[in-house]
């Protein structure tokens, strides 16, 4: 530690000789409008305030150091503006993408450290951007609903501009009033004209897409107080002409009738009141760059709007909703289209994390988050939490079983996750989550030790991976990771909730029925009508702790099927491992069919076949050297089916994952009853298995009536306990008497375990 | 560290008043011939050193401390000593395997901290042993060659007796005469004799089973000064009638004729000079424990033996040897029967360590070893290592690229380490590796940072989890791990090398051609006449790094198959991870097919088929993050065929991993030239994607004749490397010119790279 802080001295020494040398170099901006900039991120307050403690401040120096290291690194190599060709992944996108990042920070560099080589680099550098941006057409690749300019999609121009509008804030002062008009006219306000007046269907949405565009709009303007474009900014284009019936890329529409747009609607509709963002966290997190940037910004530049007030602080109630989306080693939940390995980590949540701790009441539990990130904003917000974990004020942050509701007034349903020690149940019963939504009501899955242990697919797409399709969605991501045999509910007829139909499952949502959380019980259940007209779909979810009966804590499933017609219902389980042991034959198929032709069963092969147990299936795996053992109340009658990812995939697309199907046959209602557990462990070292088997002998349905289901679970030790629940009335206080067998039980609330 | 320190002393204060508690207990030896126990591992003098310096050394305390806690928790569950029933992992099994080890280390502590406790424990133990061994027909379960009485196999009964003999010797001078005449004539000689003179099928080989039953013996002749079972032990039943085509559960054969047994000849044969044990690293690692901990102790009791000079030391260079059978994570190669995971951290290894250690010279890099261990033997050796840490003797263990020969005088062909930062390459040339042999010569795996890229099965099989097999060997270990096809290398029409036959596989080994390493090329070649009658396989691999060509080091692979008459060729890459980009088109199978019926192939399921490239195939693949390219020169006649493990596979035994196969048909001669290349890495959280693509542009095959082969290696900037190699001379010194498209090429020695 003390050779740690000698270093930072030296360093702090040396940046401070730098800033001399450079003040004695030539400036050369003819006037100086000191007063006005930088305002945006940075203000000349703040960076005030930065200068004078410096060295002081472990976090905020290393980070500084850090992204010195880094752009010097990139201004060594010279400046790169290749005429754009390229998909994702590919040269010219990824150097763009970097030109951005690196702009920024550029930026930052010369006003914290009054190196005036920073403000030449980023003004050198916008120079070439002035001179090529006049002469591009559209961009080359064709496949977006809006193509940019210097990417492919202007989703990818306004991240260029969200970032290089700071950059311009920092060095405004420092360029020349000739310089400012030429970069203004020739660059930054046609940029902006493009992705607004150019592309209402990008720009006139409620979409992430459109809240990109929304801030880029705005950032620019506010650098250059250009009321006009704010407006546009903030309330969006007041004519747009988009036709009623046009979708994106991803199938979703572009608007409904009378949808607000601009930044303000896209703050106010797909956050919920909790916070929650309505396509799921991966693009929440994309997202949360935008929103919190442009707030920060406008508190800067316009605190009357009071933005982290705005909707109840929702801002700062998504930041932490967000991390409370993420497993224990802090990676995203992959709810709708996310790719896995996403995390808090990500640059996206480093700014979040600092802004929401700063504008949002200094939450000491951000500070662990921001301990974590190991690095900060080099703006106030990262020296506000720098300073934080300085003076040792982080606390642990402290993930609860919780429940995130959906829509913009919180009544479209949400998310809910049960915690316990190290397992983690994800409970799905959201709306659609706009086009990136998938359709999978009343889905779960499951991880152990933040280790996916029944996993939700994920999206078809290697995000910026050139060779897999441009790094752009894949054409699986519609034909199997959307569809709902991908994912861990009851599939109807080999049919997609909602016929799959993007029209239809937009305009619905699941209902919560209950949410409780005791010690020894948690319980989440809810309701759809809507996935299958004619069919109620109604599951509960619950994680069990009581280990006088079974050791470790297991999770409890209901899943209550009630048709109309006699219908075909799967249930899979996609579970990650290798199976050990089941309690009923199987037959592997000499040579592998697909499952079905349609709705993502094509996607499927069938590799091994079975008849249910006349009571109950158990079935063993290990995954990562811990046992799971599920226990499903079957039928003779149900069959189970042994399939794998991966037919129809002529490009190896899709990870080659497996799934066990409990299929019900020729059954106008069914219902599934599960038991998950964790339990035991190997060691391939020391070559010792511990508690390898279930502890629970049987599932057993002792009454399953419109009002009332009763479960009894037996340990090995033939011990029972009872739970029955009421299907049809959640009050927590209201009075419970049903006879099962002759004996009568009484509870008050809408369940009872005993 | 000073808060340990207190600890540490609080702890020691904390043993010595229990230690004179305990001399104030009342003590129930009768007899006490001070002088002559303990000798076996713990010697009297060594335990008097061990007791003066308690309390200063830490890494010794900490083991005791958590040795203690162990035996301690053991203790408070009181003594289960069940009738046998079980395979390995079940109840049964797993007490009696828990106990063995429970006595050895309660039997420590009883010396060490001289408190009474212990030896009741394990007098008390013994007696209960007593009680039932005598009663004890053959272990119910029937599937061994060698049945136990308390295991299932008498392998497991030896594992017994050599920890219950060091617990004996511990507690020797405290049991009354009368005790320890009851245990030796009731337990300790019966068990002996049944495990030597009533399975001399087990006890009168050369294989780790019967190095186990020699050392049992052995260790509990040397308790007991029985000269009679220490003869036995150390050479064998002089008579034994072992059927000469006996085989055992794994199908190698018992014994050859002429063969010597008993422990010496077991340390003669398996090993070779260098140190390498034929089995595979992962039995290595199982037989260390036996062959170190007997040595130990004949080096106590016998030191005129001078064991550890035996055949040039061997047993501390086979220690090094299996430190240098690691990855970078300390796990070792999956050579042969091997289980993935197992590691340096094993219980064997902390022993083989310290007492390589302790009796080889105080090698300074094996300390290094020890502090990853983090844990010592309770003993002289593990004192001398602890010692060594607390001094900072400890320099790193530098694996370097190295070759290990096989067979008792190193003549038999060997493994080969190419290395190179985090390039490891390892090439298998050996001898059969007796019952426990893959049929797999020449072949190759991969491993980048610790990670499998191009793997080796293994072995099929689930160590002590009863759910499979009773933890036993799986019958796909017959049918797929041993088989050729499941390896990477060349498989001449469907058959494995020796037609699959122990037989004639035993009786054969390839020959090392040449191993040679420089900074900029590491080169290893070796030949194999035998595993195809008629056909000659010569492979030559090297690690190239010449970073101005290209930027990363590169694997160079040339197999050369001389033919006599006209064969098909399969040459598999068992690739880890998902496929990124080939450049050719390949056609998915609609239905699932196996690639043939027997040898191997009956387990692989065909899910693509292509036409190979008239030129190069490029196969680009992604995995943990990194990708990775294969470049082979192909003909337009070769196909390309994409499997998967897991057809006939009714019991999900397999893992369901990827193959790309190479195959050349129709044809006597065949040459397989490739590269592989470990390029860029993708971060799925800033989902920025470096150096995606392959650098190499072409491969070409300049020149092959009888005497030479050329390979032109032509990067992405055109510039080229040739690549001559002499097929028939690896002579270092000998001078070669030759002319290739009119140039002409002079160099010395059996290679040139330039």
């Amino acid at each position: 530690m003390i050779v740690k802080k000698y270093i930072c001295f030296i360093l702090i020494c040396f940046l401070f000789a730098c800033k001399k040398d450079n003040k004695a170099a030539i400036k050369n901006n003819v006037e100086q409008n000191t007063a006005s900039h930088p305002s945006l991120i940075l203000t000349q307050k703040g960076v005030k305030n930065i200068k004078a403690q410096l060295g002081t401040i472990p976090l905020f120096d290393k980070t500084l150091e850090d992204v010195k290291q880094d752009v010097d690194a990139e201004i060594s190599k010279g400046i790169a503006v290749p005429i754009p060709k390229d998909f994702s992944g590919g040269y010219t996108h990824e150097q763009h993408k970097k030109n951005f990042l690196i702009l920024q920070k550029a930026g930052v560099l010369y006003q914290i450290l009054d190196d005036e080589k920073y403000a030449v680099y980023v003004r050198d550098m916008f120079l070439e951007y002035a001179k090529l941006y006049p002469t591009l057409p559209l961009h080359p690749q064709e496949r977006s609903y809006a193509r940019g300019k210097l990417f492919w999609q202007c989703l990818n121009d306004s991240n260029w501009l969200v970032y290089a509008s700071q950059a311009y804030d920092c060095i405004y002062n420092w360029l020349s009033k000739e310089e400012r008009e030429h970069l203004e006219n020739d660059l930054f306000i046609p940029f902006a004209n493009f992705i607004s007046e150019k592309n209402p269907q990008f720009f006139n949405r409620v979409h992430n897409h459109s809240t990109w565009g929304n801030v880029a709009v705005g950032m620019i303007a506010l650098v250059m107080d250009n009321d006009e474009l704010l407006q546009k900014a903030l309330y969006g284009l007041k004519t747009d002409s988009i036709a009623a019936n046009l979708k994106d890329d991803d199938g979703g529409f572009i608007k409904n009738k009378d949808q607000k747009v601009g930044f303000l609607a896209n703050l106010d509709e797909p956050f919920s009141p909790d916070g929650y963002y309505t396509e799921g966290p991966y693009y929440q997190r994309y997202a949360m760059y935008p929103f919190l940037i442009f707030a920060q910004a406008l508190e800067n530049k316009k605190p009357e709007l009071k933005i982290f007030e705005h909707k109840n602080a929702v801002l700062t109630k998504a930041v932490e909703a967000l991390i409370n989306l993420t497993d224990k080693d802090g990676e995203f939940y992959t709810i709708n289209d996310a790719q896995k390995g996403m995390s808090y980590y990500s640059r996206e949540l480093v700014t979040a994390v600092d802004i929401a701790y700063h504008y949002g009441g200094n939450n000491p539990e951000l500070l662990s988050i921001a301990k974590k990130q190991n690095k900060v904003n080099l703006d106030d917000t990262g020296l506000a939490v720098a300073l934080g974990l300085k003076n040792n004020l982080d606390k642990p942050f402290r993930k609860k079983s919780i429940t995130l509701t959906d829509g913009p007034n919180g009544n479209q349903g949400g998310i809910s996750i049960l915690r316990n020690n190290n397992l983690e149940v994800i409970f799905k019963y959201t709306a659609q989550g706009l086009s990136h939504g998938h359709y999978d009501k009343l889905s779960f899955f499951m991880y152990n030790n933040g280790t996916e242990v029944i996993q939700d697919y994920g999206l078809a797409r290697f995000v910026n991976i050139e060779q897999k399709g441009g790094g752009n969605y894949l054409k699986e991501n519609t034909t199997w990771a959307k569809q709902t045999i991908a994912h861990n509910t009851v599939i109807q007829n080999e049919t997609s909730h909602f016929n799959g139909k993007y029209s239809i499952g937009s305009k619905n949502h699941s209902n919560q029925y209950l949410f409780n959380i005791s010690e020894k019980i948690k319980v989440v259940s809810a309701k759809e009508n809507n996935a299958y007209p004619g069919t109620e779909l109604h599951r509960t979810m619950a994680i069990v702790t009581d280990s006088s009966f079974i050791k470790q804590p297991f999770v409890l499933d209901i899943f209550n099927v009630i048709g109309t017609s006699t219908n075909k219902y799967d249930l899979p389980f996609y579970y990650k491992g290798q199976i050990m042991q089941t309690n009923f034959k199987y037959t592997q198929q000499a040579t592998l069919k697909t499952l079905g032709d349609k709705n993502g069963y094509q996607h499927l092969f069938v590799e091994a076949l079975a008849d249910a147990p006349n009571s109950n299936l158990k079935f063993n795996w290990m995954h990562n050297n811990v046992f799971y053992t599920l226990t499903s109340a079957t039928q003779a009658t149900d069959k189970i089916i042994f399939a794998r990812i991966g037919a129809n995939d002529p490009e190896y697309n899709l990870r080659r994952d497996p799934t066990l199907i409990i299929r019900k046959t020729n059954t106008k209602n069914a219902l599934y009853v599960n038991a998950i557990e964790a339990h035991g462990s190997y060691s391939p070292v020391s070559e010792f298995s511990v508690n390898a088997y279930s502890s629970i002998a049987k599932i057993e349905t002792l009454l399953n009536t419109k009002d009332y289901t009763a479960i009894r679970i037996t340990n090995n030790n033939k011990q029972s306990k009872l739970f029955i629940f009421s299907n049809t009335n959640p009050d927590k206080t209201t009075a419970h008497s049903i006879t099962i067998n002759d004996n009568e039980f009484n509870w008050v609330g809408s369940y009872t375990y005993n």
